[in-house]
């Protein structure tokens, strides 16, 4: 597919063109939209769309479809609720789940909701703050004015504050949002629905998945109001139609300089392909070992597949001459710009050779960071929780600003929600996942090195791990609100061995971060921020910003492509589900779609194919006609789509959605969730 | 490490240095190793060495080392006989084994020892067979001209003929063997001491592996006579003695093109580690699942753990811009020399160009390949039988030039061998080891591909498998005699489940085969050669070949190297075996090696680094002093020596041997071997 964009390198590499851009609300696109369309939203328009779109916190999006708090999101969004709410005897996953009624919605322990009620810009404040400074103090300097700004805006739990990095540093935007934590699910169908075709038919399209599932956001015991809303469209969206989707890409990388792409290119992509696909191959071959396995390890793997699978395709992306021709000469075009404007040029002087020294910096830096302090060593829910208490003990003393991040008081609600939740953590899996992270630690920093040597002693990752996993209390609530309330001395105290371990090696790990946060992340959030500035200074803001799960709207049509001489259709209906069932994994319908033949026409709307430029974190968003009703359901993307992360390509870039049509009548018809879709049409414009 | 080639870079580039140089017997630079050591082979000393020198075809190096046949090699180059050799009930790999007697020696079924006799420079012949000709047809003409030279040369089963591509093709040569088929265990220790400190110490120095063990050839019914052996040195080999290393380095890229370079960073390298990486995971996870299921995967994982951790280190060596800066300058260098010369200006026209242009190719092509054709699509011992079967029977009645390389009249007694031997086949690996090919296969291609649909139809690839492996008969030897014997007739009659999908997919599979061939290999091959021929012009034949799997013999000296400042030292000892005893794997001694303490000193080396340059291949070759006395045996290199793919650098790359002190200490005292150290002493010179 890059093939193509050599061609339309230089037309696309200056201005968006086309439906290209994931734009903020606050810059949106009309005129452009008009002249392709027809049709320009108004401000009225982008208000309502705005406050019916809603942030799932923990990395999805999802939109209100009713004014009683009904959240519409992706079944993969929810899956790791739909299985906190199961056991063996009770397997929602497998079976699905319709609440009945309200009252017999199930709140989901970890999930998070936020609906962005307000943007400021703080560029000027945040400038002012790091005016003169590099290196840490630049990041000393942000994150304490960050923390700050904050703080004083969240009033409450109920409302969250994010202060929002755009255009790499070139903008400082404050969001504020209201913030649901009491989430529950009124519908999820069956796994094997919601994600049929599995792996292989991943990021596929033609495509025939039901990724569908309703929460519902409750408040003071009740159904929580909710206005603004988006409702459902009277009419079926078709091909060729002019579609908007509202939602919260994750991240994109689409201004990063060269050198920051050769760095993902050959250092950190190949280090985490590799830790993700020996982690897959280990929990495929650990779920088949039993049906409990099976239960509580699917949805984890199905997450590492799809993750693997987007990494391999922007690697795959990056590896591709012609896309990294493209950005040099993006490049060259901008230092030639920057380079003819005495100002430009002394703002940004050293600034490209400084990203380019961090990252070398950062190249032999990368595994000791992923290992002791990102994660990659210790892959297990409850030395998360150990770590949290450990770190909450010794930084909730500390004045508001010179917490880490995940300390401050903005971040509270959040870090309480994760610590005091009730949610089951499968201890087999735990000591898979335990014993394999241990293990590459190991194999990547070497048998020898201290940390190693103090975080194994004399014991085997396997034996270490169940000894460490079994041991640990921390699975009961009640022992995580006594660390979290007794603070420094409770922890100290305790002889909890997943505890004794966050502690025995957190300054290692916290030395690890700073060395991390010193010498890579700051001076490339500085080199970026000046080259950002002079990039809007060359172009101006017309463009849009690079992703960064903050709330954007895209516009596009339902429309196919072409591969390989081929023309691909944007629509799939349920006569190609049926067609596609072959009755084994992952191609085996449920009995209740089975049961569904003759009740839903065959001919009915599945999926569909729209050009919209999304990428992850844009499942669940709502896809809206002009009127700003809801006629689809984001769910995916196509599998060129992986290298969007980069750059967008009209002719073969494709949003993947579930149909309106069809999600409604399989809502109707295969599920029976009738007080569902009352309520849906109940909440219709007469 | 890296950062020192850049230093060094243009004093290494043209010329051969310091130790490095892996050089062919007839092209020893016997006055450069004289004046740095003040002592230079004579060619009966290069004689004598040569033809104790052996070849394992599976892919090892090793020794003769008495006038009886007997032979030295590693353990891990005999692991999958030891496998063989073994059962639930008799686990050889777990004990150990040591024959009393030559009549309780046991046979490996698949082992296959080459002693080298002649070489022949053909560099004429093969030139004249391919005059004028290029892509396709080239290719062609310069197999079927190896095909015919080697079946002239290969007049008897006990000889093999090897046409050797040296120098890129600058160089063709015809490598006459003494060749031995009946290769029996007569030793080898615990398998957790050969590989003492697993995957954790692979490539790491300090070691303390004892990764040893005793073959023997024989002659019908009797051990096979070698006059040419190497005999045991008296005197113990010390830090900065002189020694050399003969064996068979399995394969460089050193005078690959940038092109070639970049292909393996950024396409053929992840793809094979994304590979292995998740195939490990699923082993390892397997093999925890019975005792039974350790037995016989341990093996099977070891190798795929020390190929991922070798390849990863090529990976990390071609990802850090240093390496490939310098190959830049070395070609540029190369290009000014020949675009001088208006000769070498002509016959390289282009070539640098078709090379790129061909990589372009192979891109996309490559997945598929790999899993049609090249074994990735069927990890299963029972397919790559079937598929012999079905490919002999098509191949065997055509003239000898035209068929498969495989399966032209020289490589028949390697084929007959590989069909016809009694070797047990795990039938659950076999399951786990096909249904994760399948599964591979089908996310690489796609769910919808023909060939994927041919192959999978409705069925999911676990269950799949598990009905080819239980359905196949093919672990009877007299079944696959028969079908061999049967020929065409008989193999299209077959109805054994694997047979029937070798048959089904032999069509497309030689079709992505030929696809390959002509459109890339050809490409390759005659570029490579053209600038090859030009480097040859330029720079003389003073340097070595790259690694092709032949013979080679490097000089260098017991010496350690400087890590972070700090002094590696070149030597190992028993004490430090034991001390890095845990007793939880892999850092387990065996109880033979618990119970030694105090029977042999503790101060008795064990392993030594030295700074040969050799690579994989390598393995089991013995280090020899200048007498031609066998003082060690190399088993591994440094973690720095896996860049050595592409470049030597003397300060950091480092073999690792087990010392021929301490080899022949625990083989004594340790293991009671008395009859192997009588023959060891018995062939000492006196």
């Amino acid at each position: 597919m890059y093939r193509l964009l050599l061609a339309l390198g230089l037309l696309l590499s200056l201005s968006a063109r086309a439906e290209e851009g994931m734009w903020t609300y606050d810059a949106f696109p009309s005129e452009a939209v008009k002249r392709a369309y027809g049709f320009a939203p108004t401000q009225a328009w982008l208000n309502q769309v705005r406050l019916g779109s809603v942030r799932l916190a923990g990395g999805c999006s999802a939109s209100f479809v009713s004014p009683q708090g009904l959240v519409m999101t992706n079944h993969h969004c929810i899956r790791g609720c739909v299985e906190d709410l199961s056991s063996p005897r009770k397997d929602l996953l497998a079976t699905g789940f319709v609440a009945p009624e309200p009252k017999d919605e199930l709140r989901c322990p970890k999930v998070e909701a936020n609906q962005l009620v307000e943007m400021t810009d703080i560029t000027a404040r945040m400038n002012a703050a790091t005016q003169g400074l590099s290196g840490a103090a630049f990041n000393t300097g942000l994150k304490a004015e960050m923390a700050k700004v904050e703080a004083a805006c969240a009033t409450g739990p109920e409302v969250r504050c994010d202060v929002v990095t755009l255009f790499n540093g070139g903008k400082y935007h404050l969001y504020k949002y209201r913030r649901f934590q009491d989430v529950r699910l009124a519908f999820a169908p069956e796994f094997p629905m919601a994600s049929f075709g599995g792996d292989p038919d991943n990021f596929n399209f033609p495509r025939y998945g039901y990724d569908v599932a309703f929460l519902r956001v409750w408040e003071n015991g009740q159904p929580a109001q909710s206005p603004h809303y988006l409702p459902w469209a009277k009419q079926s969206v078709k091909e060729g139609e002019l579609v908007f989707v509202s939602g919260h890409p994750g991240g994109t990388e689409r201004k990063s300089s060269v050198a920051e792409l050769e760095f993902q290119r050959d250092v950190a992509l190949p280090y985490t392909l590799l830790h993700l696909s020996e982690l897959r191959g280990m929990l495929r071959e650990f779920s088949s070992g039993s049906p409990e396995r099976l239960r509580t390890t699917r949805a984890r793997l199905r997450s590492v597949e799809n993750g693997l699978k987007a990494l391999r395709g922007r690697h795959q992306a990056l590896a591709d001459p012609s896309l990294l021709s493209l950005k040099r000469k993006e490049e060259a075009a901008l230092r030639a710009r920057v380079t003819a404007n005495p100002k430009l040029k002394a703002s940004t002087a050293g600034a490209w050779e400084e990203v380019a020294k961090a990252l070398q910096v950062y190249r032999p830096m990368l595994p000791e960071y992923r290992m002791k302090e990102a994660g990659d060593g210790f892959q297990s829910e409850l030395f998360t929780l150990a770590r949290h208490l450990v770190r909450a003990a010794e930084e909730l003393p500390k004045p508001n600003a010179e917490r880490l991040r995940e300390y401050t008081d903005a971040q509270l609600p959040t870090l309480r929600q994760q610590l005091l939740r009730e949610a089951p953590i499968p201890e087999e899996l735990e000591v898979a996942t335990l014993a394999f992270s241990l293990n590459r630690l190991r194999e990547t920093l070497g048998a020898d090195e201290p940390f190693v040597q103090a975080v194994l002693g004399r014991e085997a990752p396997a034996e270490l791990a169940r000894a460490l996993v079994t041991g640990s209390k921390l699975r009961d609530v009640k022992v995580r609100q006594a660390l979290l309330e007794g603070g420094k001395a409770a922890v100290e105290a305790s002889e909890d061995p997943m505890v004794v371990l966050a502690r025995k090696v957190d300054a290692a790990a916290r030395a690890a971060r700073k060395r991390y946060e010193d010498t890579v992340e700051a001076v490339l959030k500085r080199s970026n921020e000046r080259i950002a500035q002079a990039h809007l200074a060359v172009y101006g803001t017309t463009g849009y910003p690079d992703a960064t799960f903050t709330l954007r709207l895209s516009y596009g049509a339902v429309k196919g492509w072409e591969e390989n001489g081929r023309a691909v259709a944007p629509l799939t209906t349920f006569a190609g589900a049926w067609a596609r069932h072959t009755g084994k994994e992952p191609f085996r319908l449920p009995d209740s779609w089975l049961a569904a033949q003759g009740k839903v026409p065959q001919e009915t709307p599945l999926d569909m194919a729209t050009t919209n430029d999304i990428i992850g974190g844009n499942s669940g968003s709502p896809v809206v006609n002009r009127d700003g009703h809801v006629v689809g359901l984001i769910f995916d993307s196509n599998l060129h789509s992986l290298g969007a992360r980069y750059a967008y390509v009209p002719q073969t870039h494709r949003a993947v959605a579930v149909h309106g049509a069809g999600l409604l009548a399989a809502l109707e018809h295969v599920y029976a969730a009738q007080r569902l879709v009352e309520e849906l049409r109940a909440a219709q414009p007469r």
